[in-house]
């Protein structure tokens, strides 16, 4: 790893080489989780270049290959995963600069993967009335690029399904690692080869997504008496093919008495929460079906607003905002990501519930399309105790049937499926043959043989100083 | 019933007294079953009066409720269940001078019931780009307010569900047939009351529907080699939620064969056909949808087309098209409206292919939605014998556990679901307190006895001359 040869060589790029905010742009939301806060809260690169476009990409990754510098990619850093830290240290590509909405046309948008979530669809909206399928919680400040490289789904998957959901990706312009990177357009199946990679395999340089009408979605919070009413009300919701959605959320109490501040007066103690986005012309239909339910009431719609302070976007309550919520209020909340699949999720999620101590488990669906039916992703909140205990609530967990997406690993296989992608390793042996792409995120490439009996500790990660 | 006196109170207005054209706008396209056609044939009205605006229309339900003359509501005459019929004679309310487009907003549209879809699409597109979410196979000339009236679903339901799903009736504006006639506004709840209600209960004068964005679809013909493959690709394209569909119907053999002239061509003797329209941002996935189905081939596509002689819109082949291109070749066909519920419409399908011989009931599915998963309403062709044999195959079908809307009938209960819908018998009651509105159609009004062990038959109706 020769830095000073890679920065000389790159010397004429928007370069950073201040150690505090080379720092800060080595961090993302890691520190959601207490395990990754203390195996990663040393991570730093060596310096941070922002390239201006496709072909500074090609520099940076010529040059960092020549001197065996290692590139991890960034856009906010907004992934809780520690996707975008550079566990060795090296070089961090930065993708602020390339932000540009290439084009928009009818159902679709070329974009740059540096460009804001916010900022795509206000260009998609001021185009042709349009806006992106799905966005995570973090639409204000998170990037596309990061979104793909680093999510599954988010605001819109009740609708749409999640990004590796075949049509919700439409091309990645993708750059390689080699000593003469390869500029390679995917669609298709090679669309998952870099998609959720963490960049671990190759650089997205430009995007294709399917768009939707962008409605003015009418935001509400809706309570219920008991948990399994919310959780009942969100389900039959989601399987409402004519009522056009875009969130459906249930938070278990206290979760809203606790953590939403100025949501907190508008409920009852012990009563439940949903936060909802509906198509202002799916409102008759909405209605019609919450009516049916004498126990649910709507407390906020944005159509109507009569609290004395509005609470903000209320998908900003969800996804991983919630968690974000929890946090600043008790520092010792942290989360787990569950999926409760179809049909039996509701059943599964009593079963959680039943199996752990009032308080150290609270239950945050989000309702989600998969196969052709509605499930719930859970990012359920947890009252952290020690490693010892969150792995024994993982195991519960996978012992009622759910499947954990673990948020407390920073690897690709840990944070996923625990399987490896065969598809994610063929590409990376061809695109990063060095193995210098966002080093120790993918168990294959570092240990193929590793059994996922206990945590993988990547051996060449920076060692605190 | 005093004809003569309603007809002089009506003379200002646009009447037909024609007797041959009486005649023709006394007719649907009932003809399709050789059940009804034995029947109805006979069947006609006095006189038909076209209203130009909704005060006519009130004038016309003064006058008929005051002379005693029934009056029976036509859009176009596309249904098939001799839903548009007077089995009394009396008044043909024809709705052609009420077809305008009120307005067009983001995601709804306000419109007149005699507007034909075409024109309603053509407005919304040209408006805004918009489009109806769902619309019949007679798209061309049949009307919005007939659809609603006598229709339950078809090309768009495979994503939005059926027209009685909450949210996709927005408001209907109805006139009821009293000694003064009241205009009431329907949303939620009431929707239902006079939707699929074939005009037994009010007259619809205005309606709000939800709009969808109008992509430029792009239409597919299909093969597969085996009907198990042809079904499972529809079952499976339309779980996809990432890939945004119009329509996914499948053909058994030999239907494309025999009775799509333009297409057989094209087609191997056994093979399988499947029409679908897809959005075109959602081609990429959709080609590596079918990539994984390799016996699947595609043989036509609008965006690329390569035949001689172009077939026409693939929505033609679907819904109550087939059984019309069938019945143009082979004057024997006729069909059924078979429900095949989730999760087990796959295997619920096979059921009743192996119930039958060969070419005796052909497989024609349609993919739809319904509370939340994909599902198969069937429009099987069936090669006629006799009506005992006809109610045979019927009941096969339900001892096989699928539901029948059997288009073999002249009333809502038994196309229905064959039960009372007390909110349509209340409505009825007192919006209809004489019985005047296209009596005939509503068993609970007329015999809240009948027991559905046979046909109803009845009693009043016009004697064949």
């Amino acid at each position: 790893m020769n830095i000073a040869a890679a920065k000389a060589a790159l010397s004429h790029l928007e370069l950073d080489e201040n150690p505090v905010s080379v720092r800060a742009k080595s961090r993302d939301f890691f520190w959601y989780s207490p395990v990754l806060k203390a195996r990663l809260d040393h991570i730093t690169a060596d310096f941070v270049v922002a390239p201006r476009n496709e072909a500074e990409v090609i520099e940076v990754l010529r040059a960092c290959y020549a001197h065996d510098v290692p590139v991890t990619t960034r856009g906010a850093g907004t992934g809780n995963y520690g996707q975008a830290m550079p566990l060795v240290g090296g070089c961090i590509l930065h993708m602020k600069n390339m932000a540009a909405v290439v084009g928009v046309h009818p159902g679709r948008v070329i974009v740059q993967p540096g460009c804001l979530l916010k900022d795509l669809d206000a260009a998609c909206k001021a185009h042709s009335g349009q806006e992106i399928r799905m966005f995570s919680s973090t639409w204000a400040t998170a990037t596309i690029g990061g979104f793909i490289a680093g999510g599954s789904g988010g605001v819109g998957s009740c609708t749409w399904g999640a990004l590796r959901d075949l049509g919700n990706i439409i091309r990645l312009r993708v750059v390689t690692m080699e000593a003469e990177p390869r500029v390679l357009e995917f669609t298709g199946e090679e669309l998952h080869r870099v998609s959720h990679a963490y960049g671990t395999n190759g650089i997205i340089t430009e995007i294709e997504m399917p768009l939707a009408p962008a409605y003015d979605w009418v935001e509400l919070f809706v309570t219920t008496q008991t948990f399994r009413e919310a959780a009942q009300f969100a389900a039959d919701l989601g399987n409402e093919p004519g009522i056009l959605k875009k969130l459906i959320t249930v938070f278990e109490a206290p979760i809203a008495q606790d953590y939403f501040q100025r949501v907190a007066p508008y409920m009852q103690p012990g009563q439940h929460l949903l936060a909802l986005m509906i198509a202002p012309h799916a409102m008759d239909g909405f209605l019609t079906f919450t009516a049916r339910r004498p126990d649910a009431r709507i407390i906020w719609r944005t159509d109507w607003p009569d609290w004395q302070r509005e609470p903000g976007p209320v998908f900003e309550y969800g996804w991983n905002h919630t968690t974000l919520r929890a946090l600043k209020v008790d520092a010792q909340i942290t989360y787990l990501q569950v999926r409760y699949a179809a049909p039996d999720h509701l059943a599964r999620v009593e079963a959680v519930r039943a199996a752990f101590p009032p308080g150290e488990v609270m239950q945050h669906l989000e309702v989600m399309q998969e196969g052709g039916q509605t499930m719930f992703a859970g990012l359920s909140l947890v009252r952290f105790t020690t490693e010892a205990r969150l792995d024994e609530i993982v195991k519960i967990h996978e012992e009622l049937g759910c499947m954990i997406f673990n948020p407390h690993r920073y690897t690709l296989e840990e944070g996923g499926r625990q399987t490896v992608d065969d598809r994610q390793l063929a590409f990376k042996r061809e695109a990063d043959p060095k193995g210098l792409l966002n080093p120790g995120k993918m168990i294959a490439w570092d240990d193929p043989d590793f059994d996922f009996a206990g945590v993988y500790a990547y051996a060449r990660m920076q060692v605190a100083g």
